[in-house]
């Protein structure tokens, strides 16, 4: 089964926006065995979709598109939906009145005719709903290929590809058995493991394909496995990922896809029943983010002290004005008393503090770009490791946040054992 | 002049990754007058890469192919542009000088035959210099099509872009004049925005296109004049956007087109010479993130208390149990004493607080999913305003982001007038 992927926006092809929905599309239609064939970013230009449909037709068997939805006067997906099919606009009720409840019952303002017209589809299609926003999707079929058209607002497109497509194509398709499993490392880099784990590769059977996945600290490796018989794909994945574990079983630090380091330390931390909080100066509140981007977060996560200037330092964390003076203000010693403070303030069982010069320039700072002191204070001891990570600016906040993640993971499991 | 952008990879295709590189391409290339046609993302298949560049011979003046990394995969588009030009791989004795530079004298490794082997080439291309790194790119026509062969590594990528390729399309072709402009509004949604400026936008001459970029709380509005004629465009563009001021000019915060609404709450507190700090229960730090991305945000962002927690309202902030008690956690009441007392605490002209239900479950709180309520001290007064922004979680918490920055740039302004 295969599958290409259409997004429409003059934005896109000027360079102004970079397309994130595709890399979304395409990731959730390998999950079900859904190949995807080619991505393509066209204008919004009425011939130039129709010429773009017209090859695809009967070539591949899904064709899903985003953007050109909106209420305004550049979108004209809807319009050439129907030329293609032959169609014409007529107003859906169902979705003229989730529109108006959405607009009057939740927004609280008087509905317009730009919003009402969002409810005009083409009569043939099939209506995807959308729980989140105004546009609705659409799923039309021309001889073998069914064409789905999304709105290219992120979440609400995501929205759509979760509830409904998804579920639809898992009911009306028949697709290869496939079965992914992910395990995720901290800790080394992408040749190093790839060298500890040559042999094994090597000896995985044929309908088994091994991706790495490199990000900033930490490596996933991915297998695949496709095939029709299920009971022997899931025996093999699970004979290779035991045997795996034998070799690389120091860095593996969880098995699920989606599993962020901050998912996983948000369950040890539930588990221990232990709480936490943070001191950030480089990191500015993104160690805070990260852990309350988790919803629940609040049964471990107790607040954190973005302490961006020297003085918050002093007044709120009570770091010692002599111990700043005599070490600098980026230094162990200042990241170990932001640690012990802000986990007495708090009451947490933990503490991360951050300090360092995220760059680009060297400011009123005596210290190299890119230096940052990392602190953990646990309910025995507190550490301290110091890192140099370089530039640009957003990748010293992001390896500091992750290192950071990775010592209090570490740091825990010792709690543990 | 028409151009295609190929990435190829099969991690794209999966999901992976996201296709950066085409963006920066696409955007280098419209700044010189060259449209964007398409954007294709293809996998690591010889026949599709030599399919795809049949389709393209002759339709459109320039391909621009990235993607192909590592030793192996560079093989594949390097033998690939072999086939579909007749040609072979040749050293060239420039770029193998080149490559052992870099790895001998730079990085000071003995060279391997895969180094080396960088230096092989099409025999009838012309070498685009690579200064950053050991693939060169390559330039080769075949009638009227050109098609440049690029690493993907992005740095990479952009070096040749910029150095290399830019340079020598603007000497060999003639292109069209063109002129972008983008105006920042915040505050009202695109379906509103689209109905206040139809008339001015039903009179926009034929040369002038005009498109809408919602993001979550704000719209962008692009004016795109291509033509022969640069006075003609650029007075017409002026015109048109001074009467566009005159009926939007109470949502217009900005026209850079990459400017955003932090940077121009941080440059409005730099000027003014004023500070803030911000109190932080649902945005979970994020509001601070956001500030601290900035770089020199230090010479005004103070700090943050993300208080999560109740007790950290009560500890840290110093929030009345009894006010909690009588009116909840999220409250109008609870979120101006936590901008009070921020703003005391770290000693701003401004502090910003937030409290609410980010979702996904109700949780022990009483209050409707969505509800936020953002409160903003300055130097006279405390004003809070309460949302209800819905689900996702996600949603949720951008949007009290950019609220905040948006009520806060409105009382900065209201206080220098």
């Amino acid at each position: 089964m295969k599958a290409t992927i259409i997004t429409i926006g003059d934005e896109i092809l000027i360079g102004q926006i970079v397309d994130t929905n595709s890399a979304f599309i395409a990731k959730s239609l390998d999950k079900i065995g859904v190949e995807v064939h080619e991505i393509i970013s066209i204008s919004d230009n009425k011939l130039h979709i129709l010429d773009t449909f017209s090859k695809l037709q009967n070539k591949v068997d899904l064709v899903i598109i985003t953007g050109g939805l909106g209420p305004t006067k550049d979108d004209i997906t809807k319009k050439t939906f129907c030329d293609y099919f032959e169609d014409e606009l007529v107003v859906d009720v169902k979705v003229l009145h989730h529109v108006t409840q959405l607009i009057e019952g939740f927004y609280k303002r008087p509905i317009t005719q730009i919003n009402k017209d969002q409810s005009l589809v083409p009569s043939k299609c099939t209506i995807l709903h959308n729980q989140v926003g105004t546009a609705p999707g659409m799923w039309m079929k021309k001889e073998n290929t069914v064409f789905i058209s999304l709105p290219g607002v992120p979440f609400e497109m995501k929205c759509l590809v979760e509830n409904e497509i998804i579920p639809k194509v898992v009911q009306e398709y028949q697709r290869p058995y496939i079965i992914h499993k992910t395990i995720l490392t901290y800790g080394q880099g992408e040749s190093l493991v790839a060298e500890r784990i040559e042999k094994w590769e090597n000896n995985l059977p044929e309908f088994i394909k091994l991706a790495y996945l490199p990000n900033p600290g930490r490596v996933r490796l991915r297998l695949s496995a496709r095939g029709t018989n299920k009971e022997l794909l899931e025996k093999s994945i699970e004979e290779n990922i035991v045997s795996l574990t034998k070799i690389i079983g120091d860095i593996i630090v969880g098995f699920d896809d989606d599993e962020s380091l901050e998912t996983v330390v948000g369950r040890l931390l539930k588990q221990q029943n232990k709480t936490i909080s943070t001191a950030e100066s480089c990191t500015g509140g993104k160690i805070a983010q990260v852990f309350t981007s988790i919803s629940g977060a609040s049964k471990y996560f107790k607040g954190s002290v973005v302490s961006y200037a020297t003085e918050t330092k002093i007044n709120v964390l009570g770091v010692s004005e002599n111990l700043i003076k005599e070490h600098s203000i980026v230094s162990a010693e200042v990241a170990k008393q932001m640690a012990i403070n802000v986990k007495n303030l708090m009451k947490t069982d933990y503490a991360i503090a951050t300090t360092g010069n995220a760059g680009p320039t060297k400011g009123d700072l005596n210290m190299e770009l890119g230096a940052v002191f990392i602190a953990l204070a646990t309910p025995n001891n507190v550490i301290v490791e110091e890192f140099n990570f370089g530039q640009p600016r957003e990748k010293v906040i992001d390896r500091t946040v992750i290192k950071s993640m990775e010592m209090l993971r570490k740091e825990i499991l010792k709690n543990v054992l």
